[in-house]
């Protein structure tokens, strides 16, 4: 086991007691800078050098992005790091091009925290240890924390580990994950163009088990997330009521209709409005209708039928009843297909570690994620791509209060990383 | 009372043995012409020049225009007047000018029966009278029989009563009342466009009553009756269910929002899909969705609301489930008001009869009646228009298979209208 | 006109300062005990004397009623009269008896407000004037401030006017009238049990001129509002989709049902689901949906009928996806028809006043009002009904920020009331 | 090969002649008792011996029976056999017993036609050499002439094949397999209580090349099978529509939310409504609505859960709008998983025949099929099952007009189920 566990430690807890929601990840992104900055050979690019403005999704008010920065200036966040992230252009990518020719390998570890507030039990560890969330609301309840503390401990371990190695290795921070509003905009940046090899992961999830690796992932599930708001007239229900234009029976129309959008042959589809909130009074034939959604489904494909439906049946729910209809995109996530070549060598890199109890060739994630952004980026371009898990004990599920993964998964995850980029970029 | 009683029954039963439905109406339309055409002093219109081609709704396709004709003929329809009704041009307008100056004064008549077997008891007087209709799934259920022949008995009346009028008189013989289909291209061909005086009638309704007449009506509720054809894609609900364009669903849509317009501030509405046939097969995704349905108001404007809003949620539920709409309209009428100068003639030539029993100012018909159509190009041009319930005691109702009228109705009926012409055009 | 018009006005703008919401309207029922405590010969009822606990609808919460008491209280109201209204009880019922035999005479006036900001603008007449509303979100928006000062000028007249006076006179000072959440529990308490003649009135309304009265009105819908909570069960909507209880959908569902419900041959519907908030999270299935909506019908039987068809398509829509429904009846009124005679008088009254410019006997009221449940409750028992409108040029119309009556109307109400109570009251 | 291929044929285009529907085989059944009863050792149960009356689903009408019969008798049927089959009893089980001890082996075959009408083109082979269907509407659409004769064939080879075999083969002719209507009926008889090994197969599908082999199959949809009538009451709608209970709005709105139902964490779903009719008339309240619908899931407990969300829905949308529902369950099938062990020796069985061409371990079927209600009740009992597919060119594809199979698979199913039997039976 690397001897950088007390120093993952620390990491993970300081990131763990200031949690940053989606391109609000100033403290968090400032101080992996500021790390790094630190280490010999390493270049960095940061805010419109790491993603594009445009091409993020969910992206918080002007005000909500202020109120952020302040706070995390306020908490210690170094400032000269924070000034080159505009606007929530939080990513950050780390680079170090070794001499000798040979492959491009990306790393994508993900840093923004989830709006839940931390349990205050004693029995949850970071509570009765003293490194829980500082901020109510906020919460690192997805272990991203640790995959942050992993990613600089994979930095400072490059110096000792690279005597061998050619082409380059590169480490994508990427904002926003929860929501899958980040990745989008580094790939549209263009920071995994030239990539050959791609790695994302993940503590835990369907891994809960710690020294369990899996080499792959399966049912990574293509998303698309809409806001929809409706705007019709009002009126007064008594006495005009064909003056108005209703916006909640529109939405009504609307909802019962996207659930029941036909299944899909190819694979597993879903559905779901999640929030619906409509209308200012009894008595008055609803003007605004504010809808919350989001299809998935089995692959990109897939998914694509269940986005187009929705949204002409959006467009037609609002014109039967007159109103307008104003869709946002605030998230997105592809399928994904892990290469078997790319599993293997993770195969063999975990079952050279010490800390590996059990190695699978696949597990299935049952959820979404954008990493698969990358993934099908690095794909198209002829590279290869994988997500592993690196398996945890966990306290309790992901985003739920209590949530804690085992601590001894950091130096085996960095570990890990490390094995990986021996296999793939040591000159033979 | 006039001693055309005999007659009046002996053409009422005519008809009544030969039921025909809208534009059907061959022999009924034929007769009459021959009738009239024996009664000195009457122009006749027929056929292209008695309406338009084109403004007609609902007409029966050819094959059935066709049979209906060889049905007529085959029963005794005079040919030569046959002849000149091509395509279910079925209706008649038969004139008298008078030689000194006067107003001009219509009276409208309808023609055709319903879709609807008789009675076969014996306890339902046309059958125990042997004048039911020979025809199954025909009968005359709503008295236009007797309508018909009140028309012939105030024709061949004219020339005894009007040595003193002046003007003309115009009787309007309409097909296709039933449905709300004929009226608008007799209004489209100018039959009304010099009209001063209009009036309507019908035996019973509200009027159940011997001897009573009603002077007008309220509560003619406007109407619009579309068919729409929704037209999508089969496909095999097991194994594609994604390729379909479900036109079943599709019309589930459209019915539930088609019910949901709103109410209106100005008065009454309603809306009914009364038949929806869709599908092909239990695991086939429906391709085809045939509806029939109706919108009403209590006024032209609010029923034009109403029709408004169907055509929106019509279009809007196809659009919605990927399927075409093809919308048919194949009925209207329109709301109407009964002027009180003309309802105060009627009022005093009802009081002027033996036979009359009681008068009332109107009577609310609570139902639609393309006469409507009629009554508002007389006044749109500030013509005068009325519709006269002329009171029978009824043995069931309407559209009842048992329906039937007191025949001594008819003799009323005949002295009303020419009592109300004597007051229009006797020149003083 | 009497000479009451300063104090009508100072009434007046004393409450308009600071307008209470319904069942709150704590210093307004105080400051009017205290004042007619004062009058000669006024016997007073409050508290549970006035009204029945259980009968109320749409109470508030206890919190918010010991709010407003403090703020009551805090703005001077007196404490005694305070004490006696325990829980929102703010009824006032004040009665003279007269020592001769006669009949009974109530006349009510509601004394609630809105939760509305009044108008700032200083051409808003209470704005300039000084005398607008110190309560941010609350205003006296339907001239119920109005109301109130009529009801103590008419008090205040009493002994000059009573002295040919038999029978008893009653002034009813309902809480809760917008919602129509408060007389039916000043029923159920049994205060028009044995009125014989009922008097409710309102300034303004479709009587928007100074100097006109309405003897009655038509058109006022009975309204039944219903508070529905859905509860269902959370599942993640990717990952255990069939183990949720989808409120949200289920609310969908019922809306359209609900708006879908058939028009009535009998008169007028109205039908609105006014607010609808559902969900706590895009990719959760919704557990919770609360809706508010209302029906009405031109007459009681006619809202009877959409009341059931309400029920009974709330407890399906629950039904059909699994959720739990609660129906909380939160306001109603009743149609309403104003008795002939009682009209008469009126009439007779308003014409015998110098103020009064015009009379007619009826406006149409197109709104709810629960008064409507005082007067069928008096004529279900032989008494006789009217609702009478009080023409006052209006600002703006009621509900509206810079919604104003003219003052000059108060004098005349109260001159209205008073000439009313001489025709009923005086032995002749 | 077996040199049966000249009987196979003949037996099949015999049948393929007089395709018989569901419950309607009396033809098919009796002509192949009558040739089973010709062979030595063949033990025959029909009728009432061979399947429960009542466990039946979409039965035909008795008329329909009537006539069925009647003309299968016209055609030659043996009466003697069809006097055995009362009302659609039209199942058939063989059984030979060996002198020795040994394992039951069972292999079902179905016998059923389609309700479509052949291809009169000449290039449609059963046209153009003279076997097609003589009658219209009815097709052997899906190759059960086929199973049938193939049935048939190993019946006839078992005499020649036996000499070493102990325990029993059960050959069992199932009707009604087209809308999964029948197995269920013969499995609640018993007759497989006691059987080891199962194997049913089917001509083509998914094995779309005659040679090849499929060893069992995948994605076998369980499926119910649902017709509902909502009965309301009529009513007219423009006079009277309070006044009826509309069963097309029932079905609009069941559609709506059946197509809505949640999609399952555990497999795929499916939901249709195929056909649905309603009303009388336009202006009539619709008192009745007929609907047909299948849901599906990938395993037979998402079947049920679909089932029982279709059951909640039925039953609420006919109470929301004040109809009754009435449910008809008329088919129904279950998922299925193939024995590993009975794959391996149907893999080893088809390897040993020189007309193999190529074995697959299994293929999806992506349909249903009731053979699985056999498959499960064998393996609750702790038997074995799999599902074969009988490679086979198709001139189009199965349910299609010009649908045919390559007959020279006839040969190679019967020898590959006889060398299935050897493996099994034979005494070792």
């Amino acid at each position: 086991m690397t001897d950088l566990f007390p120093q993952l430690v620390r990491w993970r807890r300081g990131f763990h007691t200031f949690p940053e929601l989606g391109f609000c990840e100033y403290r968090t992104a400032a101080t992996i800078c500021e790390t790094l900055a630190a280490l010999p050979g390493c270049t960095l690019r940061v805010g419109r050098d790491a993603m594009e403005t445009e091409g993020r999704m969910g992206v918080p008010t002007s005000a909500e992005l202020a109120e952020a920065r302040a706070a995390a200036l306020a908490a210690g966040a170094p400032a000269a790091w924070v000034e080159k992230m505009p606007d929530g252009l939080t990513g950050v990518v780390a680079e170090w091009t070794f001499p000798r020719p040979g492959p491009t390998l990306a790393f994508r570890v993900d840093i923004d925290a989830l709006p839940i507030t931390e349990s205050a039990s004693g029995s949850h560890l970071p509570t009765g240890a003293g490194f829980a969330s500082h901020r109510p609301g906020r919460m690192h309840a997805c272990g991203h924390d640790g995959h942050a503390a992993i990613g600089l401990g994979l930095a400072a371990s490059i110096p000792a580990r690279s005597r061998n190695w050619g082409g380059k290795l590169r480490l994508i921070f990427q904002p926003a994950e929860e929501g899958c509003c980040g990745a989008a905009s580094m790939v549209a940046k263009g920071v995994v163009d030239d990539v050959d090899y791609f790695v994302a992961g993940h503590l835990g999830t369907a891994a809960n088990e710690t020294g369990l690796v899996s080499c792959g992932i399966t049912d990574a599930l293509a998303i698309t997330k809409l806001d929809v708001i409706l705007r019709g007239r009002a009126a007064h229900a008594g006495m005009k009521p064909n003056e108005g234009r209703n916006a909640l029976l529109a939405a009504a129309s609307l909802v019962l209709n996207l659930h029941a959008i036909s299944r899909h042959a190819d694979g597993d589809t879903r559905v779901n409005v999640g929030e619906l909130h409509a209308g200012s009074g009894r008595n008055v034939i609803a003007d605004r209708a504010d809808l919350q959604l989001e299809v998935r489904g089995a692959t990109t494909d897939v998914n694509h039928y269940m986005t187009g439906e929705a949204h002409r049946i959006i467009a037609a729910a609002a014109a039967m009843h007159g109103v307008e209809a104003e869709i946002r995109l605030v998230g997105a996530a592809e399928g994904a297909r892990c290469d078997e070549g790319l599993k293997q060598i993770v195969r063999e890199a975990a079952l050279g570690l010490p800390q590996t109890t059990r190695v699978v060739d696949t597990l299935p994630l049952k959820a979404s994620e954008d990493a698969t952004i990358f993934m099908n980026a690095v794909q198209r371009r002829g590279g290869h791509a994988t997500y592993v898990l690196i398996g945890s004990s966990l306290a309790a599920g992901h985003h739920h209060p209590e949530f804690d993964f085992d601590e001894r998964s950091l130096p085996h995850g960095v570990d890990l990383y490390a094995a990986i980029a021996d296999r793939i970029l040591s000159v033979k």
